[in-house]
């Protein structure tokens, strides 16, 4: 039937190529299998696929680049799988307006690029910058590196084109620096993983190019010292334009795959930015080498040599790649206040021993988002019971300290309880009720997220 | 029956003071006869308002501090009008996780004080933050002249309490800096004008205390010059911390009551503002000056004198009043993009002169967000309908040029006609289906916003 609807060499039925699609890279989440691959070309595409299915009541699950980690773009029975990735169209890039328009399928590095080479900057940097697309970075609210200073996903998207309902096309927001006409419906689809429909335009937002960043190196012997660096700084009042975290297990990996001799240094490494002009910026970089020094620092340095600093930022952006290598991962993405990093980080090694699993600590410190990741050896099923028990324990103690399941991977499949844990019965009889008021007909990536009423 | 759910001294109805409260600033905005006036003094004065209105399908109209300019807070007829100016507590202000906890009733400028005291910032400033509550502020997603370089109330909002449904007391949004739990229903109701609930307490974030500002004058003897220099500082890539723009009409108004001899220099004063630290912001402050005299201005300069700035930003921040002596107004808050300000301020002036009437222009122009106040001499009816006329045609202009029908004083009722022109039919289908899904007894705030379905 879709074969009268959408060009034909859009519609993928080979089972292996399908059976590819079926899941993003989040371990151990169930999925099931898709009845077809559509990879949308166009908006008309995506219309005609969602109006069909809503008739029929088919499940589509719309995936961009497949990034994920928590499941949100996993196929389920009979599905229909809606590829965005062919939509990568960059439509405009406006100096004057400082905003970009592109194709949900357009990967965020090739916008970043291109905004780069016109002085213009799109601040969101995911570690999968080179492999994402922005629609998935929209559908899930990515984070990033910049983040600490300079926001999310949500606070760049001015306004999306959706397929919605029963294949109504939407535009939602604007393209005016303010408006206030209406509920933020564009905001409300801003990390709703698919399940309110299907975003076929970004009109996202753009900053110009910033002054270049000064980098601060920190070695610590403690998660609990780096992590007392880290509130120093905050404390202090600076907002760095980065504030990363590795600890020994990820610098290990990193060695092991990359060869960087980051492990003989440092048992925990924090890597701080900053890019304000100037002498001021001369000044933040100081004032963090010697908050690294207070908080107990084996060794703190600014870095001298920019190449040397982008290889300690690209070892951070490796390190779960590096860390596949190890094993089966289940990653984490708690987000604590601020001040409680240290705390969390102790309760993540106390969750580590406690149900003798390893895991090792990447975090975007500066803003208390922790990725704990949780290795085990592939196919040790004892193992992967008590990794589960440890990432339970780690959501109740995020929940505990007052932070939340979800820092930047969104909920997917694998956080749904975690969403239960942390909102009360009312706020999520308030989701089901956005989720069923805007799909009637119950398609939209249905499961995810706020799962089954 | 309110006395036996909230203490009776918190209830009034005297006919005299209920009509004082039936209101905001909006002029020819219509409004009704309340049934009685609730202070709430808590969250559960709210709640218990709430639950009984729900029961008997009562229309609960909240309010802050009324300086609303659209109705929003304009009475029904037989409602409860529920005033949270009351809830004034500073709940909390936390220097380490820069945020501030507090009742909606805190005036904006109480909230600002406080928070400079401790060496931290909250930028929000609509020219009402003298008087208006952060509640109304959240409620109508305040803008103000600090959001052409940091953004709108918005951007600033992490959580809300809020009293939804049929009295359910939730908690949306979040404390830690990052999080993707769930939908954004603490962003949908920033601005939705108490048509999902009633805000009972806003957690929001802080900045540090950033680098006191260099002010940049520039007087023009156009609109259109001066627009040419607001697209001319854009298009540099300059993102001022302020950019303002008062036509004759405003400075002769604020000259007619406080005498401060501005319209005898300029036709058209252009007030720009950077607050980046030392060269940075000389260079800055320089480039304006040069970019405003190649625009055509009769007279540029860098501002030596801060006591003199601050009475020309003062002067913005009064021409409401300044112009309310002189008649009846009707303020029109549209935003465009901001490179066709220039044309936007042509067509304006060309209102005027074809529905014959008296039109002021102030405008957050480094935002495209215009407010040109339609003045009508008081009880003249045919002038009100010309005014009227002039109004529509504003919008219809600002919606051709791409622009929105409000860019940061909200719909309320003066703006449902608008919003039905600027959002297509399915856009406002989405509107209705979340109003109806989360007010199911349909007494927040009915008939604003939205309109009836």
């Amino acid at each position: 039937m879709l074969r009268t609807l959408v060009s034909p060499d859009r519609i993928v039925t080979d089972p292996d190529v399908i059976s590819s699609y079926a899941h993003d890279e989040a371990a151990w989440a169930p999925y099931g299998t898709a009845a077809v691959l559509v990879r949308a070309g166009s908006t008309d595409d995506v219309r005609n696929v969602v109006a069909a299915c809503a008739e029929r009541g088919v499940p589509i699950v719309p995936r961009g680049a497949g990034t994920g980690v928590v499941g949100g773009a996993n196929a389920l029975d009979g599905c229909v799988l809606l590829s965005l990735e062919a939509m990568d169209d960059i439509i405009e890039i406006n100096t004057e307006e400082r905003l970009a328009v592109v194709q949900p399928g357009v990967v965020n590095d090739t916008l970043r690029l291109a905004c780069a080479e016109r002085g213009l900057w799109y601040p969101p940097d995911p570690s999968s910058a080179p492999w994402s697309t922005i629609g998935g970075n929209v559908a899930t609210n990515a984070g990033g590196l910049c983040c600490v200073k300079y926001g999310v996903t949500r606070d760049y998207v001015l306004a999306v084109e959706a397929v919605v309902g029963r294949g109504e096309v939407v535009r939602l927001g604007r393209r005016t620096a303010k408006g206030v006409a209406g509920y933020d419906l564009c905001g409300l689809m801003v990390g709703s993983e698919g399940t309110l429909g299907v975003i076929t335009e970004v009109t996202v937002r753009l900053r110009g190019a910033r002054s270049p960043e000064r980098t601060v190196v920190g070695y610590f012997d403690t998660l609990r010292d780096a992590g007392a660096a880290v509130s120093g700084v905050t404390a202090a009042g600076i907002v760095p334009s980065a504030l990363e975290l590795m600890d020994r297990h990820v610098l290990e990996a990193v060695d092991a795959w990359r060869n960087m001799g980051l492990s003989a240094d440092a048992n925990v490494l924090l890597l701080g930015r900053t890019d304000l002009p100037g002498e001021a910026g001369e000044a933040e970089a100081d004032a963090m080498v010697r908050l690294f020094e207070e908080a107990g620092a084996t060794w703190a340095a600014r870095s001298s040599d920019e190449a040397e600093a982008e290889s300690l930022f690209s070892a951070r952006k490796l390190s779960h790649p590096a860390l596949e290598r190890l094993g089966d991962l289940l990653t984490e993405d708690v987000c604590v206040p601020r001040g409680l990093l240290p705390e969390m980080l102790t309760r993540v090694e106390a969750a580590a021993a406690r149900h003798d699993v390893h895991i090792a600590n990447v975090a975007h410190a500066g803003d208390g988002n922790l990725h704990p990741v949780i290795i085990t050896p592939k196919g040790d099923d004892d193992a992967r019971g008590r990794a589960e028990r440890a990432f339970d324990q780690i959501i109740a103690d995020a929940i505990a300290l007052g932070g939340t399941v979800a820092g930047e991977h969104g909920i997917g499949l694998i956080k749904r309880r975690g969403l239960r844990d942390e909102l009360d019965p009312a706020v999520m009889a308030m989701h089901h009720a956005v989720k069923n008021a805007l799909d009637p007909a119950g398609i939209f990536n249905p499961g995810k997220v706020v799962g089954t009423p």
